[in-house]
């Protein structure tokens, strides 16, 4: 479960508002058995949270496609994918190391190994980052993998079937234009 | 928006179950202004729904990550991605040939062109299938594009800063073992 989770880039975050689910994509980092997921302190999940508050029922979703399974039969048409599922109560991050930690664990999803390369955030920029936390407590893992399922009178029909692999990976990284002179692409980025 | 909904294998769909939120993974397709969404008539969300039921509230969002955004402050870092998140309320889908538009939909949604080379699904088949709808009326966009925002003091700083663009598309299909002969990979399926 933490492979899949430290493989996304973002995760689902849905709660409840006014009796309505809300389903939102963020940006989230993993350390230890906790998950960590930041905003602005003005966007919405995370206004709902606070220090005296008990916290925000969540459920945090983390999906990858990993090829498309075609069948000859319609139904049997399906996809290869990874997800897992968090259930649990999300709580405001309030103290000063663990939000630093928070954040760098952020930044380090996206790219391991870049926070340690990057201006730390200032007193500013923190108090500008609201940080919720969430337990992995309740976590469930889904996942398809393999060909095709078919029925076997299904097996003599003329169209192609077979699994479709998505690409995965990024393309050659883009420069700023601004990069001061001399600045590398560092290790962590070379395409492989 | 349709372009950012066509585009994607899989929705992230929230509903509210004993009052806490829940959010799965599911593939959809489109027809006009109205998504659908699959399932075994066992499965979780749809068997909340019925014919005498008021319907379910849902929402349901599909995000596309284009781009990791390196800046060189912790703090701007960010993503470039596309999202659209779809509010309101999923009724059941009843009427059979309803049911079959929206299954050769879902069909399609994966790879265009595939429902009219695979055998339709049977009645059995059929009666396996649960199918909801919803209607796109609620329906709002979010996406960030382009290059890394820095504060001005920060641009001297001897990181590397730019953007990292995800890989697209698919690689080389794996045929089943056991297509009939002479069955050719389908001209929908060429690798670009």
């Amino acid at each position: 479960m933490h492979a899949i989770l430290d493989e996304g880039y973002v995760c689902h975050l849905g709660f409840v508002r006014d009796g309505a689910p809300v389903v939102l994509p963020t940006l989230y980092g993993r350390v230890g058995e906790t998950l960590y997921v930041h905003g602005s302190t003005g966007s919405r999940p995370l206004r709902m949270t606070g220090q005296a508050d008990p916290g925000l029922p969540v459920c945090l979703t983390v999906t990858h496609v990993d090829g498309l399974v075609l069948a000859r039969s319609a139904f049997h048409h399906s996809i290869n994918y990874r997800s897992v599922v968090v259930h649990g109560t999300a709580y405001d991050v309030t103290d000063p190391q663990e939000k630093l930690a928070a954040l760098d664990a952020l930044v380090d999803h996206v790219v391991p190994g870049r926070a340690a390369d990057s201006r730390p955030a200032n007193k500013k920029e923190l108090a500008a980052t609201a940080v919720i936390r969430l337990d992995l407590n309740e976590v469930s893992a889904k996942t398809r993998t393999g060909g095709v399922n078919e029925e076997p009178e299904d097996l003599a029909l003329p169209h192609w079937a077979g699994v479709v692999p998505l690409r995965k990976g990024y393309d050659a990284p883009l420069p700023d234009e601004f990069l001061a002179p001399g600045t590398a692409l560092p290790d962590y980025l070379a395409v492989p």
